[in-house]
């Protein structure tokens, strides 16, 4: 259990050995560890520095991993790049995968990248977690199963994309590894960001220590959390700890345009492939380059005061 | 632990509290488990009657499960009755997709079906488990970590597919929950119908009673499991508990053509889009429809001498 400063943790191994063991027992565990919560925010437990950069994923492996495609215009855009038409039920029909959950790396692991060529990204998203989900939920009633909520960076290998693609069964190799926030956040602890389904604040992204991405995760969300619950759930139930995610968050441009780099007074970009189609639409090539060993990728969001709300994914490619 | 014949089982959870536990630690675990089950099969410990229809899936949840396409002949045949083509490609390099594994069925749970418009289907494969796998591993590699053998009841909606291959992202709506066999049994415990990352003998289907599948499963599998294994862990590492499928099981009929039904002579289907496909290609139109509640389906092997070698699925459909 972290504080909400980030500053102390308290273990809660007495109410729950994992996070997952808390998970598949929400209701009994939740009431619990809120209390412990208390304690640990009143200094009357006994409590250790949280040190976030030691921290290994919430749930290193999980039972599940969905991702959506929340901001359609991320999409549109990487279609326009690969010159790829976007079906009209793309605003009404969720786009979702399913992703490899047996193991979610932790904030501060490298992003093993065995082949530049392979074009690796970042794509920085909203994730929620689940309790136990019971098939053919309604959206409303799927908002109530949203325990917590964190980032993901989802990393891509774009250049295996379009042949896995083509084959129509989504993404297995061009998909590896994502690494999941140190802390998660239950909503109601999010206060008034947390709204409708939907995270509102800036989500950070930078890249070699500068400024890549300020876009905010709650414009230009088409689907909110509850409509991609629901669309998972649609033929199965859903186990507690399933993670299912939103998509790159992607922000369009005041003018309606495609978005600018934040130097140029734009909101950026939470992943690699958006600005190298926004290159390629105004400049007619793309001129950023995939990731290579050595790049870092930090990812974060604040709360109204400034405090980090989830601590930061700090990762840094690493040839191997 | 059961033992060889399915008769007997023996408390395992000194040595590990679940399978995925022992498959954690399976260097420790294996050794003891395998003393364990030459005590049972000489009757040395305490020991049950194992009913293998009270039995839960070996792993009720997984933390993945990835399912390709070895049997080639199959998905040619299906793309044939979408009169989609199928590329040459597909020859070499595996279709696979990320699977929903937070669910495993037991073996006698029922099908649940919200909508039989939306064209249930019956898909028996062959499915492997694996320890900790290194990314970029060897096919040759990768057969060493295969630990468990099984079967798959790899439930389908078939009328939901071709939308959802359409976005190019995979099965997620048109693959609910699949059922596992009762019993996992060890590579070498299948003696030589397990060589070559291949596992032969019959697959044995029947629906509703009658014989439906006898295709033999070491036949016309161009990618054995090593291959499928090597595949996925591409670019990330696999975690214990993976679980990999062969794909529906499909034998091309003696003479090259489609498959002929079992009453026929045939080594019939382990689908119905496969007999949907064969009667279109044979005779205009599809004959035979899609599960509909109160539908019953078995999927099992037995060994040279007869014996079911990992207990039977046996599911009924559920208006629900």
């Amino acid at each position: 259990m972290v504080s909400d400063d980030l500053a102390w943790c308290a273990d809660a191994g007495h109410l729950a050995p994992t996070l997952q063991a808390a998970l598949d027992d929400w209701a009994r565990t939740e009431p619990l560890l809120r209390l412990l919560a208390t304690d640990l925010e009143h200094g009357v437990i006994p409590r250790d520095r949280f040190h976030e950069r030691k921290a290994d994923a919430p749930l290193p492996r999980a039972y599940q991993w969905a991702d959506g495609s929340a901001y359609v215009n991320h999409v549109e855009l990487v279609r326009k790049a690969r010159r790829a038409e976007m079906p009209e039920s793309f605003w009404t029909d969720p786009l979702m995968y399913q992703g490899g959950s047996d193991e979610m790396l932790a904030p501060r692991d490298p992003i093993p990248l065995a082949d530049e060529a392979w074009g690796c990204d970042l794509e920085a998203e909203i994730v929620i977690v689940t309790d136990d989900v019971p098939r053919g939920v309604s959206r409303e009633d799927a908002l109530d199963h949203i325990k917590l909520v964190g980032l993901v960076n989802d990393v891509s290998l774009r250049n295996l994309i379009p042949a896995e693609l083509g084959k129509g069964f989504g993404f297995v190799q061009s998909k590896p590894a994502s690494a999941l926030s140190p802390v998660f956040a239950t909503p109601d602890a999010l206060g008034d960001a947390w709204a409708d389904g939907r995270l509102s604040g800036v989500l950070n992204v930078d890249l070699n220590g500068q400024p890549f991405g300020r876009a905010d995760a709650g414009v230009d969300m088409t689907f909110d959390f509850g409509t991609l619950v629901a669309h998972l759930a649609k033929t199965r139930n859903l186990g507690a700890g399933s993670i299912i995610g939103s998509g790159t968050v992607s922000n369009r441009d005041a003018d309606g345009g495609p978005g600018r780099p934040v130097d140029r007074g734009g909101k950026g970009y939470s992943c690699l492939a958006e600005v190298r189609t926004v290159e390629t639409i105004l400049d007619g090539a793309a001129a950023t380059p995939f990731l290579k060993a050595g790049d870092t990728v930090r990812i974060w969001m604040e709360d109204v005061r400034g405090r980090s709300i989830f601590g930061a994914i700090e990762q840094t490619v690493s040839a191997a």
